[in-house]
C-alpha cells in the first residue's frame, strides 16, 4: 500500500503507516464520531454544492466506518446508551413520488437510531395541491424533528426549508439528488480505494482524497449527474466526462460551476461534455447510466428511446470506445432493459450496482448524524 | 401579575403568588405528572361533553407544560427509565379520511413516548366496506394498545368504542373533533392567560378558570364549533356566539347541552346564535373560523360558496363588526383562500394558526397520558 | 386432568404432573426462551412443510406462552435488558394485497420487541412492475433486517427468498399461508387442550400432540387449507376432511403430501377429500371455512356463489351432518355472510374466529423469535 498523500485543501496532508489498517482496529473505534471539520451553519442538505469538499469527505468516512461496523463487524453503530441517539424523535418523510431505494434506506436508517420515520405518501398529504407549501413546512416541521422530502421542482425543496423549524433533507428534486451522490462517492471509494478507513482511524482525521479516475457519464443529463458536477471534480484528480444526446443538457449554471469553482488548482477533477457516448467512455475505470424515463416522462418515452439510440451500455460497447479493461458499472436503479443489457448488468467483476445500492444506507446515516448531531455541537 | 381567584368547580379556589413564575421552577417539575382529579371510568376519549371541567383542564395543563418543557427547555417529558412509557405498545391510526394535521400531531406524539403508531389508510383497511365495523373493532383491538381513528357518521366512532377493548380516540368525525378543540382551548389560555401555569405548579393544583372573553365563531355548523359548544362555556366566564348561514345550524342537541347544562351559575360562559358574521364580531376577542367545504362536500362548493357570502375574515369586517382593536384570528387548517384573507391570515400580530397547528402535538400527547396512564392509576 | 402420552416424534415421552398448573409458575418462567429442537437451517419461513413437527410444536408453545404472559398476566415477555431484542431493527413488510389481520398483527408483534415494521403498499413499491423481484430483493434485503411479504404466486416468495440476504416470511401466497395455519394450530390447542402450555413450563420441553379430532374443512381449496394439510397431520391423531366443490381441487402434491408423508404411523392423523360438505362435517368436532371469493377473484363471485351452493355454515347443515353436539367455528376472517349465517357467526360458544384473529399476533411473534433469535444460536 502506498502512502496517501492526497488530502482535501484545509487538511494538513498527512501520512500514515500500515498499522492502522487492521479491521479490528476499525471496529474499536466509536467514541468518538463527531468529525473535526466545522459543520456549524449547516442547517439542511438540499445539493452537495452546499458542503465544502471536508464536509463530503467527513460523510464519507462516517459512512464507510458505518458500513464497516454494521456489516462487516456485526457491531451496532452506537451500542449501549448512545445506542439510540433518535429515540422519541421523528422523522416526517413526504414522497409525492414513488422510490424505493430512497424510502426504505431512508426509514431504516433513521429506525436504526431508535427514531420513529413517518412516510407521509402523496395520498397522505397534499404538496402544491389543497395547501400552500409553505403553511405545510410550518406547520409539519412545527410537530417533527427532520423533514426528508422527495418533491418535484428544486425550488419546492428549498421552500420547505426556508420555512421550516428543523432540518430538510432533499430525497431527490428534478435538480438534485444528493442522497445518491453520497452513495456513488461511497461506492467509487471502495472501488478505487479500499482501503481508505484505515487511513483515517479517528473521526479527527480526514479521508484522503480519492486517486486518478476517469468516470464516464453515459445518459440523461439529470439531478444525478448534476449532483455528480458538483461534488466529484472537488474531491480528487477525477475526470469526469459526461455525454447526453444532442438537446439533452445538463443545466446551464451547473455547468458554469462545474468547470469553474469545482475544478482547477492541484488535485482537483476535471469535467468534459459531449453527446459522442463512445467518446466519453475512452479510457473510463467507470461508466455510470441512470434511467432515460424518469417518473412522469412516460409521455415521451417513444422520443426518448429514438434520442438515446447508441446509449446502451455493453460490453460491445464499451470495447469499442475504448474503456479501461476492468470497468465497473454503476446505476441508481431501477434499471430499465434499454439502458443496460444483462451481460454487464448482472456481471458480478463489472457491476457494482447492489453495492451502490446498500450504501444508500449508510450514507443517509451519516447525513442525519450532520444535521442531529455534529450540526448541533 | 394579579392573583388568580377563578377555579372549576370541584376545586377550592387556591391563591398563588409570584414566586411560581420563574421558568426554572416549571421545568424541574416532571416527578409527579398524574393529576389530582379522578379519570377513573375515563375508557375512550369521544367528546370533550364526556369530561368534566376539571379533567379537562387537566389536560390542558399537561399539554402546557407538554411545551414548556420540550420547546422552552428543551427537555425530554420524561427523561430517564419513564422516557419511553409507551415502547412496544402499539397505537392503531385508523383513517378514512386524508389529514396532515391530525396524522402528525398523532403520530409523533405516539412515538415521542416511545410507542409505534401504526397508520392504516382507506386503502389498508376497509371501514364500512367488506367487513362489519364491529369485527374489525373486535380484531383490530385484540392486537394493539390503543386506537385512534377518523371516520365519518358519529356512530362510527361509537360502535369502534363499543367493541373495542383498548382506548378509542376520536380524531375527527361529522359530530366531534376533541383533539382540535383541545388545541383551541390551549392556544386560549396561551392568548388569554399566558402565565397559566405558573399557577399551578403541581399537576395536583388545578389550572385556572379562563378569563372573560368573546370568542366569535363565523362559519360552517360543524365538528368544531361543536366541540367549542361543548366545553368552552364550561371552563371560564367565555362569551361564544356562533354565527352560521342560515340552513346552517348546529345539532339541537349540542345547541341545547351548551345554552343549557354547559352555561349559567357563577364563572360560567354563555352562548348565543346568529346569523350574521358582523354581529358575531362584536366585541371579539378571537374570531375562528374552518373549511367552508369540508372533504366529502366538494360537489356542494358552488352553493356553499354563494351561501357564506359574507363570511369571509378581513380587517375591514371584523372591523365594521367592531371587534376589539387587537382581535386574533384562528383556524384549524388547511385554509382556503374564500375563508379569510392574506392580510389576516399570514399577520403573526393577529393570526395564532401555526401556534393553534403545533398544540395539536401537546394536547394529543396528553390524551395519550390520560388513557394510558392517569386512567389506569 | 389425565397425564398426556403423546409426544411429537423425536422427543421421549414425559408423564407431567398437576404441580405445572398454577398460571404464576407460567409467568415466571422467561429467562430461556430458546427451545431446545434445533433451528439450525432455518433461514426463512415459506411454508409449514418445511418445518419438522417438533418445530412447529416449538412455535405453538412460545405462542401460548407470549399469550400467557402479555395477556393474563399482563407481562412483558421480555422485560428489562431483553425487552428489546429487535431495537434499530427493521422488518419490511412488502404487501401487494389488501389485508387487515396479517398487516396488524405482523407490525404490532415486531414493534412490541422494539424493532421498526415497515409497511411497503403497492403503491409504495413495484413487485413484478417495473424492477425484477430478484432486484428488489437483493437491494431491499441489503437494507433491512427481515422480509415479510404478501405476493401473488408462491414461486414469487420462493425468488424473494433466494435472493434475499436476509429472512423471509410468507405472509400469503396464492399456495401458503403459514401464519395464519400457525393460528389454527394454536386455536385448536386452546380448544382441546386447554392446559397443554402446564405441561410444559420450560421451553427447553416439547409440547404434547393434539388429541384425537375430527377438523372439517368445508370451502375453497385454497391456501389455509394447503397450510393445515401439510401441518395438522403431523402433530397429532387429527382427521381431517376436506369438502371442495366439483372442480375445485386442493394442489396435487399437497394432497400427495398430505396423505403420504403426513400421515400413517402412531398418532399420527388421515386425511379425506369429498365434494359433499354435509359428509364432511359428520362427528366434526372443529368446522372450518373461508371465503368463496378471495381478492383477485371479483369476476368470478356469481359463478363461484353457484358452485358453493350448500357450503353455507349454519347450525341447521351441522346438525343434518352429524356434527357433534358442541362443534366449533373456525374463519380466518374477514367473513362474507354467504359463507355463515349469523347465528353460528356470533355465537360465542359456538364461534371461536375472533380467538383465532387475536393468536395471529402470539403467532408471528413466535416466528420472529425463531427467525431472529432461535435460528441463530
Amino acid at each position: 500500500m502506498p502512502p496517501i498523500t492526497l488530502f482535501p485543501r484545509g487538511f494538513a496532508a498527512v501520512r500514515f503507516g500500515s498499522r492502522f489498517a487492521t479491521r479490528t482496529s476499525i471496529a474499536a473505534r466509536f467514541s468518538s464520531t463527531v468529525p473535526a471539520v466545522s459543520f456549524s451553519g449547516t442547517k439542511h442538505l438540499l445539493t452537495l454544492r452546499d458542503l465544502t469538499a471536508p464536509q463530503i469527505l467527513a460523510l464519507i468516512r462516517r459512512s464507510l466506518e458505518l458500513k464497516e461496523s454494521m456489516k462487516v463487524s456485526q457491531n451496532h453503530p452506537a451500542a449501549g446508551k448512545q445506542g439510540q441517539p433518535l429515540a422519541g424523535k421523528t422523522l416526517a418523510m413526504i414522497f409525492t413520488k414513488r422510490s424505493t431505494r430512497t424510502r426504505v434506506s431512508s426509514e431504516t436508517g433513521w429506525a436504526h437510531y431508535g427514531g420513529h420515520p413517518m412516510f407521509l405518501g402523496k395520498e397522505d398529504i397534499q404538496i402544491g395541491g389543497g395547501e400552500p407549501l409553505k403553511d405545510t413546512a410550518i406547520v409539519v416541521s412545527s410537530m417533527v424533528d427532520a423533514i426528508l422530502a422527495r418533491v418535484g421542482a428544486h425550488d419546492e425543496i428549498e421552500t420547505l426549508a426556508k420555512n421550516s423549524s428543523v432540518p430538510v433533507i432533499n430525497a431527490l428534486t428534478a435538480r438534485y439528488h444528493p442522497l445518491q451522490g453520497l452513495a456513488d462517492i461511497m461506492t467509487l471509494y471502495e472501488t478505487a480505494l479500499p482501503n481508505a478507513l484505515s487511513h483515517t482511524p479517528s473521526a479527527s482525521l480526514p479521508l484522503p482524497l480519492l486517486p486518478p479516475l476517469n468516470v464516464a457519464w453515459v445518459g440523461d443529463a439529470n439531478n444525478i449527474v448534476h449532483s455528480l458536477l458538483v461534488s466529484l471534480p472537488r474531491i480528487g484528480p477525477i475526470s469526469l466526462t459526461v455525454a447526453t444526446p444532442k438537446g439533452y443538457n445538463c443545466e446551464a449554471d451547473i455547468i458554469s460551476y462545474a468547470i469553474g469553482e469545482a475544478t482547477g488548482g492541484d488535485n482537483r477533477g476535471t469535467v468534459k461534455f459531449t453527446h459522442d457516448p463512445k467518446e466519453a467512455v475512452r479510457d473510463a475505470d467507470v461508466i455510470i447510466t441512470d434511467t432515460w424515463v424518469s417518473m412522469g416522462q412516460e409521455s415521451e418515452k417513444a422520443k426518448r428511446l429514438k434520442d438515446f439510440d447508441g446509449y446502451m451500455i455493453t460490453e460491445k460497447m464499451a470495447k469499442e470506445g475504448g474503456a479501461k479493461p476492468d470497468w465497473k458499472f454503476m446505476h441508481c436503479l431501477p434499471r430499465k432493459r434499454e439502458e443496460v443489457d444483462d451481460e454487464v448488468f448482472y456481471n458480478p467483476e463489472r457491476s457494482i450496482v447492489f453495492q451502490e445500492a446498500e450504501n444508500r444506507k449508510y450514507t443517509v446515516m451519516a447525513v442525519y448524524e450532520m444535521l442531529m448531531l455534529w450540526a448541533k455541537n
